[in-house]
């Protein structure tokens, strides 16, 4: 079918692949929302619980739906007992890599026990269902595969902690104070959703075959795992670390730019302003205060003046990943658990995008264009 | 960035979203290829190895090269001790669904437990390894986890039989005779690749993160369970069984055909002629003999008849799936492992699509358009 084959930018650049109501990314005006709200103001200002709703259900809950709907995502944490007592043997197969190559088996394991059935074969609500259950137990599931990986014994949710409250629980033994409630869900619920990056798109591909919810999620945490998606804030310390000290920040980065390398956290594919993620993740971070964040706030200073200056007219700004990564220390989450926290608050958005594209129906599927040898040619003889 | 998106038709129909050299689907000449090579000449004539070197690396081998290639891929099948561990406990969580589920897993943590790295951290001989790794105990897997959900124990690969005859040795505990290993190779062969189908089209995207091939090949498993990817043959038995008799196979059809159902085993989304591969797996079938294969072309011949009387114009023709489960049954393949046996073929055209993938280097990352509520809106009040 040859002839009917339509040409686009490679990679799909700018192709639209799908119609969402679920939100969008401005690049050019330095802003994303979900549905109708900036997603950080949603960040900064409401509970994690509160978007996940708007994002599954349309709208920001009552007050009362909030309160059912916290109840629901409490009780959808809990791990089933054939998935926890395999937990020990995924931890420690996957125990080299990280907790994602355990979290994907784990929500294999529980999906399969649960009974998690292809999407077209199952109603809209039992959709929703499915999709509250996935998204709420991966925290729980991260949290016990870090433990078990680090010999400790996984602990048992806590039904009157929030979600991002529970998940901090479960890391570290102690429920959070206020602040590193909040600033953890602040990150987390700025994580949920960024446009039509290649987890969700894979979560939709796949969804769009009719399959199972569990499906869909585990091939975008597959997505995630590849270096050019992003969502890797722990990249951004390493810079910190590389430079050391403050009266290094100008000899290291004017070499680290000078031999063409990139400056881990800073640069992204979309903004050509600050990422509004950014200036949030600045805000609470200086919230904090102390000398980590006076480090790193010299540091992006520096960085940003070094870049305008070997390399002008490039409009570098500073990337979500830096400030995620330095609030994400200072609430105390271990550096190997940074991109399992951004996984945690992105299958919210996978589940809703997944829960769209079901009810889309439509399968996924593009062509491919032959380029090999001039086909057909005749067999060879055998060898 | 709205105003530079591109609009295509939608599910991305006949939008080229990659280059290919390993083959293509020519639907309306009745014809695919992998490479240069009829791909069902390769099926009927050569070993499934073959026709699995060629799409990895570029040319038919030689005699020597194949011996090689096959002792490489004898040597691959080997289920790390510590995932055998495993399996019991993966069978017994995955046993209410089918083996594809409990392969998933099991695929995961071989690829942790062999320290599969991320594409693009891992050089181009490396990847082939990987490639081969993975493709090269997923049969191994599906018989272990096929035998442990039957209660019996997995047992062992033998070096001495090639990749179709092992994998039929593993599930049935008995090698099988030459003229079922060439049926179930040429079925094996034939189902390896077939154009962009939306599984191989999510192990790209997958790939093309950068993720591990493990990881690409976990999420293409996922697509492949949806109910509109296709590559389901029981469901073609399920037609057989329904009709039960041959005096009752026009009353069936017909009354199938009014009522507006499908009927599973005729019609296919590219091919507009008869399917090769339904030609070839007709032959094989009429090899055998007997009154089942009596009964099946019996009823495909009504089928069609039939179809062609009510439907006019449409040509519907027999489909890939009819021919498979008859083939798949005639050699003993319980119903249970026919789309778990298209998996296990199709792994390699995954891998190699992988590869070819990371060869590229760039990502797949489309675009969606924002068709909710006008944004921004002002945040409500709090509740």
């Amino acid at each position: 079918m040859d002839d009917t084959l339509i040409d686009v930018p490679r990679g799909l650049t700018n192709v639209v692949a799908a119609e969402t109501a679920l939100g969008d990314v401005r690049g050019h005006e330095g802003f994303y929302h979900y549905r109708q709200y900036s997603a950080v103001e949603l960040a900064s200002e409401r509970t994690f619980e509160e978007a996940w709703y708007l994002l599954v259900f349309g709208d920001l809950p009552t007050r009362p739906q909030l309160d059912a709907f916290k109840r629901r995502v409490a009780d959808a944490r809990t791990i089933p007992d054939e998935v926890a007592a395999m937990l020990p043997a995924i931890a420690r197969v996957t125990g080299g890599t990280d907790a994602l190559a355990g979290l994907r088996l784990a929500l294999g394991a529980v999906a399969a026990v649960d009974g998690i059935r292809p999407l077209y074969d199952t109603a809209a609500d039992a959709r929703i269902d499915d999709a509250i259950r996935v998204a709420a137990v991966t925290p729980a599931l991260l949290a016990a595969l870090h433990r078990l990986a680090a010999g400790e014994q996984p602990i048992l949710s806590r039904p009157d902690l929030g979600h991002v409250a529970n998940y901090l629980y479960l890391l570290s033994g102690t429920a959070p104070d206020a602040r590193t409630e909040h600033a953890v869900s602040a990150y987390m619920t700025a994580a949920i959703d960024h446009g039509f990056n290649a987890s969700t798109f894979t979560a939709r591909v796949i969804a769009s075959t009719g399959a199972d919810l569990g499906s869909a999620v585990v091939g975008a945490l597959g997505a995630l795992a590849g270096p050019l998606h992003g969502g890797a804030p722990s990249r951004a310390l390493d810079t910190l670390d590389a430079i050391g000290s403050p009266d290094r920040i100008d000899a290291w980065v004017t070499d680290a730019v000078l031999s063409g390398g990139r400056i881990m956290g800073f640069g992204h594919p979309v903004y050509r302003t600050e990422d509004p993620r950014s200036r949030m993740l600045r805000t609470i971070a200086e919230g904090f205060g102390g000398s980590r964040v006076e480090f790193a706030t010299a540091v992006e200073k520096r960085v940003l003046a070094l870049l305008s200056e070997l390399k002008p007219g490039r409009e570098l700004h500073t990337n979500v990943e830096f400030y995620a990564a330095v609030v994400m220390e200072l609430c105390g989450i271990p550096r190997s658990m940074f991109t399992p926290t951004f996984a945690a608050a992105r299958v919210v958005g996978w589940t809703a995008h997944i829960l769209e594209q079901a009810a889309d129906g439509k399968i996924i599927r593009p062509s491919s264009r032959y380029v090999g040898e001039p086909a057909p040619a005749p067999l060879p003889p055998a060898v």
